[in-house]
């Protein structure tokens, strides 16, 4: 169902020629209305596709008739002619809808540093808006896979709307947000602040942290579009949890997909003074090489755990730290504690508790193990 | 000729049986004098070993008779007894030489989380002594390696005196240090003070700057003893620079071996505003998994320089950055520069320049490429 799941969006995924080998690779998803409003959150990184500054502009006003997605290409670090190329794109998309550019919103994925191909973009363009329709949405979804060997949707009913998402990402996994671009939709009626306001709280609790690989991508974008189709004004608190909901469930698809993993690890750590520290030591967990490769070989090595916590300025005495691997406390006072043969490593879902005994609060990251895969499909990536 | 190139050192390597498998695992180091001065620094990572928080106190003193170092195991996160035993070592060192144990420094290197066995330790402590002699640096280097693949030593003649050294690191290796052991001897003759500030100098240029996994360890030790044999007071800056050699040879042999690495790469920043952002910079590009999996792929991935040099917070415009990869400017202005093809990366050697275009200062940071050889070693370490 995807982003067609909800009343008033019409969606296509079609194969415009930009990847090499015919799969589909340009996706349009169009928002009837009768609201336009919007909301989007966008890479952190300083080095900003194209794309990004171009959907930037148009969140900036608060409505989206429409978003244009490729993947086969980035287009990041192309100058001035690749920002063109993106204006020239929204404006393709802006005549066949008899619409303004300014509110079409576009998303690009694929290896930076190339121009787009706009020879075959722009008659994708045209072929995609002649196959809009209400079940276009998982079409959608394939279109704007890379390295994602499925596609990821989603979507919730809540009390007389719907919530409906779509994502790609597998590699470039991390904070601020994940290497992804999202796009969720919704017929209930809200105004864009009102999105914006669910969607950064949303995102900061689901995208922003999943850390796959600790690269930050240049060409991140989520976005949140509503129709009010439904005519349903819904209670906010409740919108919240749905769209966070359809979130965590694209966060986890794109976790289960991440290049090369053959295991989910929840890093989680309890008993932090502040919530900033408990993500400070989550990330820097779940940025350990040598502890993802611990992971990979089913080793309980919390020695690694300890070392990658002793990298951060978080409040905790180091002979306090008590560490658990899949439910075993084999680490205790900072020292050995349970006996470390009990752990069972081989179930593909891992937790690693972290607690900090210095407080009581808490936060989870999500990363992947590191493995010889991962290494083979980024090294061949762009040949 | 390792620590015992310069006059008034004895060292010993010893196969004591903490290792399983009968290969060498302890060494000894011994200062006859007629001076003792010292310095020493200690990794930064917060979860620090007991060697190291028993050698910070010896250090403190500006004074070392003699450093005793085992491999086999790292003596971090094991408590209030970890820390007992590494005492019961410096003690025993300290009764064979007839001296104080508050002068016998103590270094450790291997599997956190475990105990060292005492019962094979301090009779190998007995057994090193008695080996001592004029030729065993070249024995106490090879007792030190954990993974690594070979021993790492050097030495430098200067004006009228000697600096030798030995080094052990393959993995974990990161800033403020390395994970790495490293003792540097000389004859001649200097205060505490005044090497205090030469070491501290000489491993912030070199040491500090390998970063070859972004893991920081618990373990790293660097100590710098003087024996003040030759009776030479040197020139100060020419000390430093003898220094600063040894340890940039030394630095040099661990990125050669580090675990799993087929590239040495260079990531050198100019054109920096501050040498503090050219720092940030390029720890921020050698710490991309994705950028160092293309370098093993010999594939020149400009654009995963840029995603990285976009997370930092150094004073840069994206559309003023240039990128050479083996001095080919492939990215200029942020985006598409010289022709790719021209880029030859089969040489172990890789040198990644990027201009900021922002001041004049510069840095150089080194690390190596990801590999499957990397996952394999690091999944398996500890079975």
């Amino acid at each position: 169902m995807s982003v067609t799941a909800p009343l008033g969006f019409r969606a296509a995924g079609i194969a415009a020629g930009i990847k090499s080998g015919g799969s589909r690779d340009l996706a349009l998803v169009v928002n009837d209305g009768p609201s336009r409003a919007a909301a989007g959150v966008f890479t952190a990184n300083r080095v900003k596709a194209a794309p990004v500054l171009w959907s930037q502009q148009v969140l900036s006003g608060g409505r989206v008739r429409a978003v244009v997605l490729n993947s086969g290409g980035a287009n990041a670090c192309t100058g001035p002619e690749g920002f063109q190329d993106t204006h020239a794109t929204a404006e393709r998309v802006a005549g066949v809808l008899g619409d303004s550019a300014g509110e079409v919103a576009v998303c690009s994925t694929g290896l930076i540093g190339e121009r787009l191909p706009m020879d075959a973009l722009l008659p994708g363009v045209d072929q995609a808006a002649s196959q809009l329709s209400r079940d276009g949405g998982l079409a959608a979804a394939d279109a704007i896979r890379t390295t994602d060997t499925v596609s990821k949707i989603s979507f919730k009913r809540a009390d007389g709307y719907m919530v409906g998402g779509m994502a790609k990402g597998a590699g470039m996994l991390a904070p601020a947000l994940a290497t992804m671009l999202c796009v969720i939709t919704t017929d209930a009626d809200l105004t864009s602040g009102q999105l914006d306001a669910v969607l950064r709280r949303a995102t900061s609790r689901t995208f922003d942290r999943l850390d796959a690989d600790g690269c930050m991508s240049t060409n991140d974008t989520v976005l949140l579009l509503a129709s009010g189709a439904s005519g349903v004004v819904p209670d906010l608190a409740e919108f919240e949890q749905k769209v966070t909901e359809v979130c965590a469930d694209l966060a986890r698809q794109l976790l289960v997909d991440a290049e090369g993993a053959t295991k989910a690890v929840a890093i989680e750590v309890v008993g932090a003074a502040t919530e900033e520290d408990a993500l400070l030591v989550g990330r820097a967990v779940a940025r350990s090489n040598l502890l993802k490769c611990a992971v990979h070989g089913e080793d309980p090595n919390w020695g690694r755990v300890l070392s990658a916590v002793g990298t951060t300025s978080a409040a905790f005495e180091p002979d306090r730290v008590n560490v658990a691997i899949n439910g075993i406390w084999i680490c205790r006072g900072g020292a050995v504690g349970d006996d470390r043969s009990k752990v069972d490593m081989r179930p593909r879902d891992v937790t690693i508790t972290i607690d900090l005994s210095a407080g009581a609060q808490s936060a989870t990251i999500h990363t992947t193990d590191l493995t010889a895969a991962y290494v083979h499909e980024n090294s061949a990536y762009s040949s």
